[in-house]
């Protein structure tokens, strides 16, 4: 649910970095001087070339977290380095060894609603790929790419489309961030492969030493399996550098599907509020059944609203929004209290049996409706709904307005996303919840459903605000960290942390008095004893910042 | 693919283990004295229980490697140490640390082929789960089990009955083995969760400091989806713990899948042994658009053979079997000269639909016939072939003759597995290699070709001897560990590799001067300092006894 403001306006008026961008700050990291910080950009200038860093205020600018109160971010990062090459960045981590200046990766930097490009410690040097986007390779006969991890969902698409291969991407609803960057954060795409985030086979990384490592069939020199075998001899570590600090991941196997002879992409529309869960128990079924294989996108009235049209159009009081207007965005907009977006793939007798089956089971939830619409591979590329598009692989901007919804160019929002069982009784529950606490704080109650699998589903609450208002910037956050706090004592746990609050979601995650975090210190420490690697990512510090007392509260 | 020897024969006689049986040798963990020794076995069973512990003859014996010319062994054990809870295991790891004793656990002490129960290093403690076989719970509404890891595939299957639940676990051929040993050591199961080897979600994980961690949402409390969500927040270590020492696995959650309105098993048979690339360049189509979504298993003549006679029936000569008489077993057995399994599970109408659609696609080749028959679940658990019975779930001792092709009663087999690309060209290529190396060295051809997935397969090379007869024990091994080098060298990697060639196995896997190797040897030292976990699983020695010079050759 990655949806930030249009790029024009962030990028003209820079609103969140003004601080920097006029120049009166530049952060220094943790425990280095000005003059530390100086010689650590020039000897990484030296090794790789003058082009490749930058510190002034514009590049700065575009590395932040957009959805900030102007001014009021403090994880600003101190320059932007972007390599061109794997040597590149395995020169660059070597460096900041020696320097000790932290190095926070990122793909694209469109992390929207989770904290944007902006580092997690202030002053680290941001990595960006953006000039790492080659597609390495399409397979079609096996179906899978390989590729840099500065590659975007458009850049993938377009290289499938150039080759002419007869293969679909799962992709995101925004098509402008990273492939590699969204894997690598557990990110949710929609096509059948990408069930239980499983898209990806084979990562290339270079350790937090500049080693560099190939994870599954890739340890092997030559091995044609690296992108089709997950695994190799022994443990595999791929998804150790997944929501992590422990490596920087510059290459990655990700599988594509062939394109089936019938795609038909399906709505369903439910008008009473209460039946959700019923919709949740048939769903499950029809999922742990395979008749529904792909991803179905769940949201409420007021989540798709957002993505069409804006609150003002709708209400302009305080607080969170009375359900009798809620009921009429539902009729005017034809929405329905409920609407889920999914899809069939496959030979046309076994869609249509399936249309069939689904249509009858969802029907007898009494104001549940199920429709759809055929279609053959020749006219996925131009439908009309870019929902529909995007589900067959073809990445837009289209989806791109959710953040409008409170502040219009100047909205933004940050998301709290659990993980919940995929029942009845779990999502109510879970429902009844957060409404309740987006009532208690003023705020509306934007959900978005998605299933990670048969079994489960992340709960996206999207709290909308205007960037604008500081007290209802502050309320947001505090809102969102209130329910990080409350979910985790009920044993649920987020799915994806904002980088404002990933030490307190990982602070939930307590089984036997942190067991995983001492397991995750000790190997943070065995492979980055610098602690050099993205500090407090996914809340795993290196010694030396936890010996000088972060994460600081 | 595990098939060992009859129990009455091995527990009887115990070939392999007479001189340990006899009471000449106690071997004593590399390091420690005889008075060392029993210190530490007596602090454990002082710790656990005396009850709990063994080293007498006969339990020795009983956890070694049942496939080793008698007496030959010297990877023996110095005792058993069979835990009843997690404390006791968490006891074991805590005192085998202070006494610097080796612990090697295993689940039912089954996987014969690739080394049995036997241990790396000879000495070691076999931590034994045989005595911690609960089902501690099955849901039916999420379609999972949490089991413990000496729970066997009986044990499974039997609780999922005995509760009416209308689930089907993915089984192997062979229902004596462990659920969760075979999962860690990517076992191969058949059903369709099966595919990538994924039917496992959350481990609980005794680390080599008896901490205990658990994986995935686990690592929160009361996390419902634990069994459900295969990741938490942050980096996912439950692929850490599978083929690898870093710690001791003690629950784990297992994927069950609702039981299907019809179930078909489906058998093709080939005739012309060169048409079999054709055969595999349709299944990967086939398996790609998801028509077949399960684990096929394709067996050439002799490997079929082997499970339903012996060599001797058919062929009196030394080496490899003339191709005349293969031919001939094709047809007197009515095999083919490729045989196979596999099934369609769903709705009757898609599985109509699926059933003609591979008809006419696999038929298109000239000497190939596909037949198969619909069963409703009241069928299952007594269809009189056990092929057919496996593939929905339930286990079996019937498939438990191939170790007696070569030596019958006496008869054993080390079985080569690397993993290829699932295309004609790279099957065939392998294949040419194989069988030319089977025929140099004088064995006998038997090839199982087991998918991983759409786009890869397990290649499992069967290499069958007479326990009794030392040459060919020492050609058989020496045999195995030429095809693991010169594979190798070609970029094919073992999925799994036997205990006498762990080492060499993961030698080969040396991109970038073996960064895995390194990468491992640093996990391993900073979760077990002291080396005590399976000392050269997957070829992982700790610092302490690579300094001493292992692995020795």
């Amino acid at each position: 649910m990655d949806s930030p403001l249009p790029a024009g306006t962030f990028n003209g008026e820079k609103t969140s970095m003004t601080d920097v961008t006029s120049g009166i700050i530049r952060p220094v990291p943790f425990g280095l001087t000005d003059g530390d910080l100086d010689r650590a950009l020039a000897a990484i200038a030296a090794a790789i070339g003058e082009e490749k860093v930058a510190a002034d205020p514009d590049t700065i600018a575009e590395f932040g977290d957009p959805f900030q109160f102007p001014g009021s971010a403090t994880n600003v990062p101190s320059a932007v380095v972007s390599p061109t090459s794997v040597e590149d960045v395995q020169a660059i981590v070597r460096l900041a060894n020696q320097h000790r200046i932290p190095v926070w990766p990122v793909s694209r930097g469109k992390n929207n609603g989770y904290g944007g490009a902006a580092p997690q410690l202030p002053g680290s040097l941001v990595l960006s790929f953006r000039n790492m986007n080659r597609v390495l390779e399409i397979n079609e006969e096996l179906g899978y790419a390989i590729v840099e991890p500065g590659v975007s969902w458009f850049d993938l698409h377009d290289a499938i489309e150039a080759g002419g291969h007869r293969l679909a991407a799962s992709v995101v609803d925004i098509g402008w961030g990273g492939v590699v960057s969204n894997t690598l954060e557990h990110g949710l795409t929609y096509l059948p492969y990408s069930l239980d985030q499983a898209s990806h086979c084979g990562f290339e990384v270079v350790l937090p030493n500049g080693d560099l490592l190939r994870t599954g069939s890739g340890a092997m020199d030559n091995n044609p399996t690296w992108p089709l075998y997950k695994r190799g001899l022994g443990p595999t570590s791929t998804e150790l550098f997944m929501q992590s600090n422990y490596g920087i991941v510059t290459k990655m196997g990700y599988w594509l599907m062939p394109k089936p002879e019938i795609y038909m992409p399906l709505w369903l529309q439910l008008w009473d509020d209460s039946q959700m869960p019923a919709v949740v128990d048939a769903l499950r079924g029809l999922m742990l059944d395979g008749t529904i294989n792909m991803r179905p996108q769940i949201t409420n009235t007021l989540c798709m609203a957002s993505m069409l049209t804006a609150r003002a159009d709708w209400y302009d009081g305080d607080g969170s929004m009375p359900d009798a207007i809620i009921d009429k965005i539902a009729k005017d907009l034809g929405l329905g209290r409920w609407l889920m977006r999914f899809a069939l793939y496959g030979d046309e007798s076994v869609v249509d049996y399936n249309f069939a089956k689904i249509k009858r089971r969802f029907e007898a939830i009494s104001t549940a409706t199920v429709v759809g619409q055929k279609h053959g591979p020749e006219a996925w590329e131009t439908l009309p709904n870019p929902s529909e598009r995007v589900q067959i692989g073809v990445p837009s901007m289209d989806l791109y307005k959710m953040a409008g919804w409170s502040g219009g160019d100047q909205g933004g929002h940050v998301d709290f996303s659990p993980v919940v069982p995929m029942t009845a009784k779990h999502t109510q529950a879970a429902q009844d919840l957060f409404s309740r606490m987006c009532n208690e704080a003023g705020f509306d109650y934007l959900m978005g459903i998605l299933p990670i699998n048969a079994r489960s589903a992340a709960m996206v609450n999207i709290i909308p605000f205007d960037t604008q208002n500081e007290a209802q910037v502050q309320a947001a956050y505090a809102h969102a960290k209130r329910m990080v706090a409350t979910a985790g004592k009920l044993g649920y746990g987020e799915y994806r942390a904002h980088l404002s609050f990933m030490d307190l979601a990982a602070d939930q995650f307590g089984f036997n008095h942190h067991a995983q975090r001492r397991f995750n210190e000790t190997i943070k420490d065995a492979l980055d004893p610098n602690g050099i690697i993205a500090p407090g990512k996914s809340g795993i510090w290196g010694t030396r910042l936890r010996e000088a007392g972060f994460p600081r509260k």
